[in-house]
């Protein structure tokens, strides 16, 4: 297995060293190189190092320390301004204010994504996706003044790693794999598919400082409420729907 | 750049020879080590190689030949169901049946799918992806059996190559990026953008061919219309509705 993929580890804890820019943009055009809907390359990267706009997304994330200790920021956005641009100056009118084309826009944004994280770490760089850029996607609109056909999907951080971490475990192939149709998991595949998990070390130590008898219950009741869920849902559709991807 | 990066084609001619069991084993494998958000990895990869199924993805990817011709189909889906099931069999009531939930598991999910597309050209495969999984995604539904809670989001077809082919033209790294903020174009800089590929010979052929007088006609008339985004961005919503992430 190629060495950056086996060897992938989030990096929450960064040096301030800056990125020399001629390594920034190898990593750039690794993203470049991803699969792209019909060439049309509906996405864009947002490269952000100034320290003041990294302190308004700092916020925007929830004020993720990684945020503001890594020297670049780069938000991925579902990108169909610059082509419906394109189309309006050669007589040609696009149609792509709806939802199969912001869906569009994120693959192609999210595709590239996974080519700049490999290549940063080929580069010697650490990274973290920031899942929370879909949840304030209004305030990363604001902050990085996307106009219309524009919303953010992922965003990561990057720099020279300050930490040495494990790997992080993972549920065994067979729970994310499914051969030839679906197949749904009987209450005894599922109990040994997390049975590691919920009996790691970690597990009994979160629990503890939880006060929570179950390893599901830190993510239905802790770290993805369904409140927040639903909270964060109606703002992301309203993101995409200002953005003109919904009627 | 890693040279699998660097060096990404899509390949659309495939040998009929099959991929060895461990081979196969080493690419889902990749495919797991990408991120995913809080490790939940709220999805799925459903790899068909039985020949009828094969032939029913076919049809619902528009009988797009090298569907039938690469012996393996990939794909990859949004899945809260598996993680559902393990929270109600722990007494935690799960939260995950709104859009927030659906779009965290579609990143999950394009992650590893590019880190299986990666990894499969590092084995000597092609892959090819297929843009088609969101527009009939209702069939795909069907032909899969997916549960409740699963949307598949993106396919790839893999084999071996049976073409060589160039590396695809992109535009300039300046397209894609933006520094700090978002940065509009004046039309000056979409002509300079798009320049070089509007006036190639493989475009001025595909003018002719179509007697159309720009690139930009090819997507807006041909390739993407509006009428075609419209009515399968209805179909792609109803599924999410369908299949639990909207009210």
């Amino acid at each position: 297995m190629i060495h950056q993929i086996q060897n992938h580890r989030s990096i929450r804890k960064y040096k301030p060293d800056q990125i020399p820019a001629v390594i920034l943009r190898e990593i750039l055009r690794a993203g470049m190189r991803a699969s792209t809907t019909g060439n049309m390359q509906v996405y864009s990267m947002i490269v952000t190092t100034d320290t003041i706009l990294r302190e308004r997304l700092w916020e925007a994330h929830f004020r993720q320390d990684m945020v503001k200790m890594a020297p670049i920021h780069i938000t991925f956005c579902a990108d169909f301004n610059r082509f419906n641009q394109w189309c309006r100056l050669r007589n040609a009118e696009p149609g792509y204010d709806n939802f199969l084309s912001f869906f569009t826009g994120a693959i192609d944004a999210l595709l590239a994504s996974q080519n700049v994280c490999i290549e940063a770490e080929n580069q010697g760089l650490g990274i973290c996706y920031l899942g929370t850029a879909t949840y304030n996607s209004d305030k990363i609109v604001d902050i990085l003044e996307l106009p219309n056909g524009v919303v953010p999907v992922a965003a990561i951080v990057m720099g020279y790693p300050d930490e040495t971490t494990g790997l992080t475990d993972r549920l065994p192939l067979e729970s994310v794999v499914h051969y030839e149709k679906y197949k749904e998991f009987t209450g005894e595949e599922i109990d040994s598919i997390y049975y590691e998990r919920e009996n790691s070390e970690q597990t009994k130590e979160l629990l503890n400082t939880n006060n929570l008898d179950s390893l599901a219950r830190i993510f239905t009741d802790k770290r993805y409420t369904k409140k927040d869920n639903e909270f964060f849902s109606e703002k992301f559709l309203e993101v995409i729907r200002k953005q003109g991807f919904l009627p």
